[in-house]
């Protein structure tokens, strides 16, 4: 049975626009929060298959989006190369012991996809309970989006950390990144094995980058992995999210399926810049959901600019945990029923 | 004498590119800790005028740039509307009773501008202070940056409270903006009054809002209130600078000076798009003045781009504590060296 998901991603015709949303397993749903109380950690639920499998599949049985996405966390990626990982809450991830120097990079251990084996496990189980048109999506995030992470070792607004690196001692970056992208594309390939249908790399912090950092320390690494996976797996749809970089599109280039736009990035300009060479995924605001007739103006305009055509649905950013599950609802059907239309 | 600076604001030819920093009064400068301990905390620093005035010329004396910026903060103007306002150390300001009805936004107070006589009074000082040859910039958040932190009441990573009115209630923030709006006018009226030779005005969250949300609840006020300083001050130049809108320059209209850009919207799509009709502000990544190598290459690329002409060197956001006064220096120093060659 075809995929509908699948299908828009490599721009066929569907008989409506699919569309999932980011972070559609998450705090907005009180089933996810009764697992979560149980997996007692946040940690604990990635590192749970059978419980992380139930968490991916409730927004599809809630909501009726047309693809699950793994539930699990970027962070587990330089968690299993070596890198002690917190979730502390009210505050989010931490490494206590951030990355330092060169001998600390060569330290990490390269057979950490290896070791995600709890995250193949989850893709098998929900794999086996998904419905057979709806689409498993695998992820990971972008070398850049992690090192920032690991050398960081939290959160920042000022980035001071990673941005010394680069501007001081770019090869410290460069040596991080190069040993990021073997373990992401061994990662991912274990991730498509395991039954992901898609995979989609997210570059959370590619916003942090002025345009010719952003290139050279973040794209030409994900453009790396994309074109692995797009060679090894050519039936896998890849999907490039680099978040916040409306000023950078007319230089993006690479072998990949999808580009995903968040809601800062006008999705006229999107279309008009890359939606020739790309399937366009994305992006209204997800804080239109607070209200329905906002989500209604929302959709309505996104549909106008793509049409049913090369397009799949989605925020333009993830599911705030204050928003309502029926307003979510509201939007999967909306968005069915107009495309159909359409 | 003429004001290099001002020239530059309209256009006119210069000997050289010319250039302030934003934030160049701040942390990263010795001489300003020291009158920041003397002041106690950083509000009482804003209420004294003689203090005020002597962080303002700090950096003009120690780097040479071109105009010098009156030290205040944005948030005077709620503060003196009737909001209380606190300053707390390692968080930021906060405004512990944040707007929530519409009762609360109508027992604003319409005149808080005429409240803000210490800023007018250190206007006056700095001016009677600085060279003739130096420009004084003074400034003031936009209606929807103001907005935002009295609804919020805090810096924000999600911008719930005020997104939910926005959706939910439009005609609530509306109400509140051009509230705002109207004491800006007379704000940015009365610092004129005391001498500042242009104004500014800082619309730090812009990015928070999605490209229609923008023009609706941001856009139109600023230009409203250019508008208004434009008619009744013409020789008085109006610089905006709205972060973070890279994708939506295609729309940027009114009747203002000089487009302010930040690092993340490249400098050629800022000429490119906006060049023709305004001066250009801008955009050095900050964090470049970690290293005077990656200063030279982003000064270089810079003036490369818009040589000397209809361009005011700055950085595309404000300085870092941690950077060191002798980068800066560097940097003033280079952009006049080499755009004096150009």
């Amino acid at each position: 049975m075809n995929k509908i998901f699948i299908d828009a991603c490599f721009g066929k015709k569907t008989p409506y626009t699919p569309i999932w949303i980011m972070r559609q397993a998450g705090r907005y749903l009180p089933e996810y929060m009764e697992v979560r109380a149980k997996a007692g950690n946040f940690l604990n639920l990635c590192h749970a298959p059978e419980m992380a499998c139930e968490v991916t599949l409730q927004p599809v049985e809630r909501l009726g989006v047309d693809a699950a996405i793994l539930f699990s966390d970027i962070l587990v990626v330089p968690n299993e190369m070596g890198m002690e990982l917190e979730f502390i809450k009210g505050f989010g991830p931490k490494f206590p012991k951030p990355l330092e120097t060169r001998e600390e990079i060569e330290a990490l251990d390269m057979n950490g996809a290896e070791k995600l084996t709890y995250v193949y496990e989850t893709i098998k189980k929900v794999r086996a309970k998904l419905a057979d048109d709806k689409a498993l999506i695998g992820f990971t995030g972008s070398p850049w989006t992690l090192a920032t992470y690991m050398i960081e070792g939290q959160g920042t607004k000022t980035y001071a950390l990673v941005k010394k690196k680069i501007y001081q001692d770019p090869e410290f970056m460069h040596l991080l990144l190069c040993k990021l992208t073997e373990v992401v594309k061994e990662y991912l390939s274990k991730q498509i094995e395991a039954g992901a249908d898609a995979v989609q790399i997210f570059d959370s912090w590619a916003a942090a980058l002025e345009e010719d950092a952003f290139f050279e320390f973040s794209w030409k690494y994900m453009v790396e992995i994309a074109q692995y996976i797009k060679e090894k797996y050519p039936h896998v749809p890849v999907l490039l999210f680099p978040k916040g970089i409306a000023g950078y599109l007319d230089k993006i280039y690479g072998n990949f399926d999808v580009f995903c736009v968040d809601w800062a990035t006008p999705i006229e300009l999107a279309k008009e810049k890359l939606g020739d060479k790309y399937v366009i995924q994305g992006n209204m605001e997800p804080t239109r959901l607070y209200s329905q007739e906002a989500t209604k103006e929302g959709v309505e305009h996104i549909l106008n600019v793509m049409g049913s055509k090369r397009h799949i649905f989605n925020l333009g950013h993830g599911m705030l945990p204050d928003l309502k599950p029926e307003n979510a609802k509201y939007l999967v059907d909306l968005v069915h029923d107009l495309s159909k239309n359409s």
